[in-house]
């Protein structure tokens, strides 16, 4: 697997840095950032077990948030409404006691059994961990952007082009384009032309329907705030498409868009963002080794055990019988697995079920006080 | 099984009523309001059943309110904290788009299968269902309350003695007599005492131990509550121990009591109200001819039927391998317990899992409305 060397200016972490840092050796390796991989990070520190949590995209939420961030959700067991973004939210806070630490913008490429019997695992950053116990939580896959189809472009990709990169990224100076209608889109081109700090030359958003209307605003306030921002000059706004480059030196200089009603316009670009949409592919993790059924992950329902042991699979990627792919089973599934680890990592003490209400060392590990 | 015939005056309904009634023709039936009975509810609700339900207490809740209804609970799933009462609430409130029926104060003592495949239910207060399907959701077993070791006062059970009552119970005109120290005993004195409505003659809480100090005030506002009542003259306190009873007519005229001191003194009551605890007991349960283990019963992990096809079990009740007593694990029980169910209910029809982010047909069971 070739190791991304180009990056987006978001990325957490320096690659030249992870090749000379000597491999993590952990206990517990969550694979996947959605609200199972959180919840079982939530188990872990329950049973005594830091978590590291790796995730391709640059924050943690999975399909919570790329799916449905703002649609309500109804159905999970004593949250009578909540949505994608509001659920991340509040589990990350309840992890927050077990302070988990994030790898983000990488995807797990490698998984191999070390002679002591654990494992070694190797990330797209080159990150690397030795783990007793490895928990993928990694829904339908790895998310990943659907790539803008100009195959010009290519060569700027993660040095003048990026695909859903965070909306907190630096590009102070720079003319910038936003390609993309969806939340994330909207999102980045706020908090560009909002950004007082380290203000970029211009932010133009651009996406080839107009989203922009009295109607859709009503049920979406980010429209509403890039509507103000253009109205007050901050941000420039193209209902068009992208029909060529222009390069100078190797550089991206501008772009050619067209308009609907086919007038074409030059607008000057040094850093283009696409926000195209992003759609998850299983990835590497078939190459792992571990058994599979129609693409997911078969386990014990006992342990959430995979065909390796030591290996759990949970939520969305596991198959077993009666299998209903719903957040709360999968909360249900971190459980199985947390306890099946537990006797791996710890196996001298025999574990004993703890509840909340009462365990005095429950409460030690949530740091809350109790007479 | 023998009928109870005298009842609690909180009860819901009348026995004699109830014989006259022809069963109740429903779809599925869930014996417990704890938790996990709740949210077989709301499952049953999703899946387009109305469920009733069935419970020994004069409440929803089960031992999230018999045995922790203030203690906190840390250990759901995207719920930080809540407690037994406040996880009650929400459930409650959760479930009431589906209009559950709640048949309370019964236990359920017969499911006989008929030859048509459905199943006889009768409860000890003579309801009776014909239901296609049961979900057993009895926790420990159905909850009994302690009984005050003084045989001369057998008699007087259900008339002038009751045990854990509803603390809105009228007892206008009354002598009335509270003893324990407990939550639910607290509960009712504040309630009789408060009572301007129809007011009791007087209001006694008794308990052996001095629980009503200025140390145990601070981390429970009912004794705050109970000491501002006696303060005010609403409400007496006796930290003493029943002694014997004064009967005259067979009727239970006062009670000798005995404080620390040995001092006696004797004491005119109407009612007496009795709260030493309660603790679940399996009961009749174990002869309904279902596969035990271990005082459990024995589900298939992957529907959680039981050995009897159309009887489901969930939550502590039940046992399968891997099985963790946790309230979160009970609530994926449920799901898996739906659909299975709902294959037995709707046999032509095919079952698809639906999600409550996206789908029309769950929005207007819901009753929420989304464009």
């Amino acid at each position: 697997v070739k190791p991304i060397v180009k990056r987006a200016a978001s990325a957490t972490s320096d690659l030249s840095e992870n090749l000379s840092k000597p491999a993590l050796e952990i206990d517990a390796l969550v694979i996947g950032g959605g609200p199972v991989g959180l919840f079982q990070v939530f188990e872990l520190g329950l049973m005594g077990m830091t978590a590291h949590l790796v995730d391709v995209l640059p924050h943690a939420g999975g399909q919570c948030i790329e799916l449905y961030p703002d649609k309500p959700i109804y159905g999970i067991p004593a949250v009578i409404e909540t949505t994608g973004r509001r659920l991340i939210e509040t589990l990350l806070t309840q992890i927050k006691p077990f302070k988990p630490q994030f790898h983000l913008n990488q995807q797990v490429n490698t998984i191999e059994r070390q002679e002591d019997g654990r494992f070694f695992v190797q990330t797209s950053l080159n990150t690397t961990f030795i783990v007793k116990t490895v928990f993928v939580a990694a829904g339908l896959g790895a998310f990943q952007a659907k790539k803008i189809p100009l195959s010009g472009l290519i060569p700027y990709t993660d040095t003048q082009l990026f695909y859903h990169l965070n909306p907190n990224a630096n590009f102070a100076g720079d003319d910038v384009v936003i390609l993309g209608g969806e939340d994330a889109a909207l999102r980045t081109a706020i908090s560009l032309a909002n950004n007082v700090n380290n203000p970029p030359k211009s932010v133009t958003l651009m996406h080839r329907r107009d989203i922009f209307t009295e109607e859709l605003a009503k049920q979406n306030p980010d429209i509403v705030a890039v509507l103000h921002l253009v109205a007050t000059g901050k941000l420039q706004l193209r209902i068009s498409q992208l029909s060529d480059i222009v390069e100078k030196h190797h550089q991206l200089t501008s772009l050619k868009i067209t308009d609907v009603d086919g007038k074409a316009e030059i607008l000057p670009v040094d850093t283009l963002l696409v926000y195209l949409g992003i759609s998850p592919k299983l990835g590497p993790i078939s190459d792992w080794g571990l058994e599979l059924e129609r693409h997911q992950i078969k386990v014990n329902p006992a342990t959430c055990e995979t065909s390796e042991p030591g290996i759990f699979a949970i939520g969305d990627i596991n198959a077993y019988p009666g299998k209903r792919k719903l957040i709360h089973c999968g909360f249900h599934e971190c459980t199985m697995a947390v306890f099946a680890a537990a006797a791996i990592v710890f196996p001298d003490t025999p574990i004993h079920l703890q509840y909340t209400t009462t365990s005095t060392l429950l409460h030690q590990r949530l740091g809350v006080k109790h007479s």
